[in-house]
């Protein structure tokens, strides 16, 4: 990758993020009237629905928070992060059991919880930025409590007991968590979470004997010959492959490093549609149908993600393979994301790369996976010396 | 309809049902050695996934009760419609609450119940066609009992009481179920169950301000300006609309066959792909973005039930508006469904038509929609003189 290379992609990163992608949403999704985000919204950033998802509530306002800590200490960033905080602390918590909500009204009125606490991992993560922000304990001891909430639920499972499962999402929302807050508040027991998580994936997750990261396991990680087990999600285990990629950077850990460009080496062939481009959504492991009716559709955030993983393997390891990967990723969903009208990207595509939805957000696309991957990528480019050949691989 | 295209279509629909989708079934699904039936099915009929639905269990064997009762006294269709009603007898019952589960494995030990209780009411015209066949009272009253069960069911709600809604789906099954049971088993207050059900729907999910059928309302049938209320389901709104007509046919009532069709002229239009034909799965009444994936995709059921409905409504009134979106249905389903090399029909194709998965089967997908609709069109067609002109509409 040379000089001109770096900077260019530099400036595509950042720019997009200042000013294409956070603008959108500050334009279009504050709530100055009831408070926190409305992130369903059309191409134009016109109001689909008004209803608020927990998630994207605790998402943007770590995003605002982690742009003030780490790009810039805008007030205007400081301000928004503390208004979604405002709006999860008021109305996002049920005082019933002390579980958060999934899903709101507009004004705050609980319409659905759900089975997982992903709701409390990505609240946690706000309070984390917003404590960094203004050295105030209280946000610091909230994202402690989310935390613990988050590690320690048990998740009511939805099948009986004859069959059970264990998913690849909570380790991987733990690590990337613990990661999180310790950086923002300096967690105790971070690391512990960390490697734990980590251990469970590489244990029941990694599969050597099929050089596959499997979504859905067994308890002791066996392979379970039905639609669920067979069922492979690139683009989430590629994300995983970089958080773990992520921590062998921060500690200066090859094995960790070393395990996460694996599990990218082997999800790369299964999720990259050799005849569109593009990550599918999902993948059988032995080329059996699928399931799920959007199994071949190209959504925004698995694109993101390998765009992370490929660019920080490379960069970690300066195998090239991994700059040919970054370049292919990047450049097809460069190609056919951003909204050339009105901004941002959309979210759903059909296989080829047609839009599918003129949605910018939802429940489940809002100002997260894009703005965190512009993010990311900038900080790796912005570092002409980010450590290419310091860790010595097995 | 000139009397070549009404034998032409006679035979589609027949031998259809009888050398193609029938076998299909009997040859790949039967589970010899656990009883029951394995629907999990690839293009070529092998098994993909050894689990049981429970719907797929009572709707086969509804189905084989149905020919063997209308068609034919084949001693095969009785053999298995018995060995169908086995299985749902030893495995598909929970004894904790008498609730039926929804998902089992192969052997047939429980893995899931849902919130519904639409595996009761498959069941229960399952045991109504075997109560038939046989003369056995015990099926009868057991199908009494899962009717009970089905329309005395209080469905958990997945959302708080904050904004409460009602779909159109439970008075559909309840009007088909109380039809078939009507018919096979002579049920008790049938008439008055369907009556209630055809209210609802009037009453609550038929918009004439609109001209639309609402899938989601409020519970006073107000409209909700929000993803799931604005959603809208052609195919499944349409299956009901001929649930209504059959009704008024039945009962030679010329209202209910003018409500049903209203409900077809409603939504034709708003179902009916302009661009590539066939008939979408999900669209939005203002035209706003769908939350769901696989909203343009082509589903076989949604065209199965339109192929049912525009027939009907061209038998029943006359009108050549219906022959004509009948034969446009039909002629975009038979271009684009049937498997050439393996039979049956694939299920889920894109938006143009092209194959989206192999699958022949799976928890959704069985031996129902489709034969259900080669037998109902058979049996409309064989009947030359099918009531055109019987019924003076309003």
């Amino acid at each position: 990758m040379d000089e001109a290379l770096r900077q260019s992609l530099l400036t595509t990163y950042r720019d997009g993020l200042l000013k294409d992608v956070l603008p959108f949403w500050t334009r279009h999704s504050i709530d100055r009237e009831h408070g926190g985000f409305i992130t369903s919204l059309d191409r134009d950033g016109s109001i689909v629905d008004t209803d608020k998802g927990v998630w994207q509530q605790g998402r943007f306002t770590w995003l605002l928070g982690e742009l003030f800590n780490r790009v810039e200490q805008r007030p205007e960033w400081l301000e928004l992060a503390q208004h979604g905080l405002a709006f999860l602390e008021q109305h996002c918590c049920d005082p019933a059991d002390g579980r958060m909500w999934f899903h709101l009204t507009r004004e705050g009125k609980p319409l659905r919880k759900r089975r997982y606490a992903f709701s409390e991992s990505f609240a946690a993560i706000a309070c984390g930025e917003l404590a960094k922000a203004t050295g105030n304990q209280e946000y610091a001891d909230r994202a402690k409590l989310l935390f613990d909430r988050f590690v320690n639920h048990v998740v009511e499972p939805k099948l009986t007991e004859v069959r059970p499962t264990r998913g690849i999402g909570v380790p991987m929302i733990t690590i990337n968590t613990g990661q999180e807050l310790r950086e923002s508040i300096d967690l105790p027991g971070a690391n512990a979470w960390i490697d734990r998580s980590i251990e469970a994936i590489e244990a029941f997750h990694v599969h050597d004997d099929c050089h596959c990261v499997m979504e859905t396991v067994g308890l002791d990680g066996q392979r379970l010959d039905h639609f669920d087990g067979r069922t492979l999600n690139p683009g989430h285990a590629i994300e995983g492959a970089w958080f773990i990629m992520w921590e062998g950077h921060q500690r200066g850990d090859a094995q960790l490093v070393s395990l996460g460009t694996k599990m990218l080496d082997y999800m790369w062939p299964r999720g990259w549609d050799e005849q569109y481009g593009g990550i599918l959504y999902f993948v059988d492991i032995d080329g059996k149908p699928v399931q799920e009716y959007w199994h071949d559709m190209k959504f925004w955030w698995p694109q993101n993600e390998t765009i992370i993983a490929t660019l920080l393997a490379y960069r970690l390891t300066g195998d090239l393979r991994y700059a040919q990967w970054h370049q292919m990723v990047h450049d097809w969903a460069y190609t056919h994301f951003p909204d050339p009208e009105s901004g941002e990207w959309f979210g759903y595509l059909h296989r080829d790369g047609r839009v599918s939805s003129t949605l910018k957000g939802g429940l489940w696309k809002g100002p997260f996976h894009l703005p965190r991957m512009q993010l990311m990528c900038w900080q790796i480019m912005a570092d002409s010396q980010f450590p290419i050949h310091e860790y010595i691989l097995p």
